[in-house]
């Protein structure tokens, strides 16, 4: 049925008219009313009016592709409560995912809805790398950090590094990595001031900033900003593990490898987390994964980036809040599972299968027969 | 995590404390809470103490299954309410289903909540099925609304056939079944009402009883019957579409091909559908498959059991009302799919990977690697 799909602010292209969510749509079968996000209007018409090119040009129906546009809540609204539509997907904040989310229950037939909505990606450093790579980490962090000035689902935002050993060296590195940052035009003015109200509650909530970027020069531009707190502040401040969608971040310092653990099982689910590690670490990295197995969509071990190839072993998802639904992708092959159900067909003539089911195969598809 | 399972009325092993949902989630690594149904308490007693005594002997943790049991809704709430549990599965009414997934949907931490819930399985005759095998048809059909004294998620509740050669066969013969069936015991008095209390809707909608079974003899026996309407009532009336939990059926009389048709789109999601078919209805049939497929959850030709076999094949759901969420299968080696959610492993150290994950493939175990 048809699929509602509202684009994200962030990637005017994966996440947006012509991205990963209408591609998957569309090859399950589904048609798709793409809601395009207020960001990017230009780019969102170029893309849609490729793809009704398209849909001409193969043949397809007219309406298998509709786009539409305009600001305020009125438009997701309608999309979400009209009973023709069969499932939703968003990339957002997670007010405006739960806000979809709650509205789409109250319908007479309740329908999926997909939100990515929030995700702080943890980054942990066991004891032995930090000592043994504590600057080289800290500059990898900051600089995946700043990437789409830290307007990004995956923006790492909570780096936690036990004292001791390689710590000052890290806090350097990352401090002056932070300072000597420009400041770059964030994605709205909205965004903007979202983020700088994030800032605040940092400190309110008892960061410390270490470091900050270059002085913005316009009026949008997204100052960096690292902070710093101690595990036990941490801990008690659920307020400090809060996503700030901009270009900061927050080192938590932790006592020992009991506080770090304890800090592992306060996260809420998330996207990812990223672990650094050596061979020493193995030991206290085996008590840290159970938690993070929990909480989390995909584990990086030894990495910074975090690239979205497009591939069966994909995923981008998580544990509520981090998405609604933990057990679907929106990036990767398997997305398509999000918009398909089973159909079982049983005693049917032959000729009345659909081709793919058909005895001889005709398609040459590969296929799962009594389950091999 | 822990999931919250709630027994069936109907059948006391299958879909109870041992049933496939309970085996499905313990495969998937999760701790069960299971609601035993009050209409079979002592069985459901005897299966825990089964099922508890296999978690001593094999040494898991003695928490993995723990039963509850008690009647009204206190109980069924408080476990939708935990915010340890991380799904519910139900079968029952639609009422019962609908109350708890709304109840879910009012926790901070949304859940998915599978409900199978209401199906009046509809089976059409197509017209050279129907003048070749008119008698035998009506006879199987009622034969198979009668298992389980109607009390079955998959019970035949509706036959569509076009009026022409064969009805009046189609009809004698399941007036004569129904007209010979003893009256047997329900499985509660409240299921027992609410079977007389839809029987009398079936008449005030305006179908006509064409036949009934022998007087009951105790308070709660079933007593069969068969109901008989024309199409174009049919359709003008949805509550005649609606489930009756019983040993009753509804013949709908269609004048043409168009109106079989008609009907066909007018029903909403059901668990399964059935044609009964010759070669030379093929033509129709492709007309009627579209309508069916958007519809059911799967399509049975020229049969009448149901056998619930549990293969990969087996769907047992589809689209709402008849489940809350078409995607999946209660029944099935799919089943398991409710109760996982994927975890990426990136930039792993072999030794850190779970063991089915390792490089070496130590557990042996057939894997899916880049797609194949």
């Amino acid at each position: 049925g048809p699929m509602a799909i509202f684009g994200a602010s962030n990637f005017p292209i994966a996440y947006s008219v012509a991205g990963g969510d209408t591609a998957s749509a569309l090859a399950a079968g589904s048609t798709v009313i793409l809601k395009a996000h207020n960001a990017h209007p230009g780019a969102s018409e170029i893309q849609a009016r490729a793809i009704r090119q398209a849909v001409q040009d193969s043949g397809l129906p007219e309406g298998v592709f509709s786009m539409v546009r305009g600001s305020g809540n009125a438009i997701g609204e309608a999309l979400v409560d009209h009973p023709l539509i069969k499932a939703v997907t968003f990339t957002g904040s997670e007010q405006g995912g739960m806000a979809l989310y709650r509205r789409a229950q109250q319908r007479p037939e309740p329908i999926p809805v997909f939100a990515e909505m929030t995700s702080v990606n943890p980054t942990f450093i066991l004891p032995r790398a930090l000592a043994e790579r504590g600057a080289p980490i800290g500059d990898g962090f900051v600089e995946r950090m700043l990437v789409n000035v830290g307007q990004a689902c995956l923006k790492p935002a909570i780096l936690v590094a036990v004292e001791g050993t390689g710590f000052a060296a890290l806090r350097h590195a990352m401090s002056k990595r932070v300072s000597e940052a420009p400041a770059r035009t964030m994605l709205t003015p909205g965004i903007h001031g979202a983020y700088l109200k994030g800032l605040c509650n940092m400190e309110s909530a008892g960061a410390s900033l270490v470091a900050v970027g270059a002085t913005a020069t316009a009026e949008v531009d997204g100052r960096s900003a690292l902070f710093e707190v101690e595990g036990e502040r941490f801990l008690a401040e659920p307020l400090l593990a809060q996503e700030v969608f901009g270009p900061s971040a927050l080192l938590v310092k932790v006592r020992d490898e009991e506080e770090l653990l304890q800090v592992a099982r306060s996260f809420k689910g998330q996207l990812s987390a990223t672990l650094h590690l050596e061979q020493d670490d193995l030991p206290l990295t085996r008590r840290l994964l159970p938690p993070l197995e929990r909480r989390t969509g995909r584990i990086v071990v030894n990495a910074f980036a975090h690239p979205q190839e497009v591939c069966f072993a994909t995923v981008h998802g998580g544990p509520f809040p981090a998405t609604t639904d933990s057990r679907f992708t929106s990036v990767g092959m398997t997305s398509i599972e999000r918009f398909l159900r089973p159909v079982a067909y049983q005693g049917f003539p032959d000729a009345l299968l659909p081709e793919p089911l058909r005895e001889g195969n005709p398609l040459g598809l590969p296929r799962l027969v009594d389950g091999q």
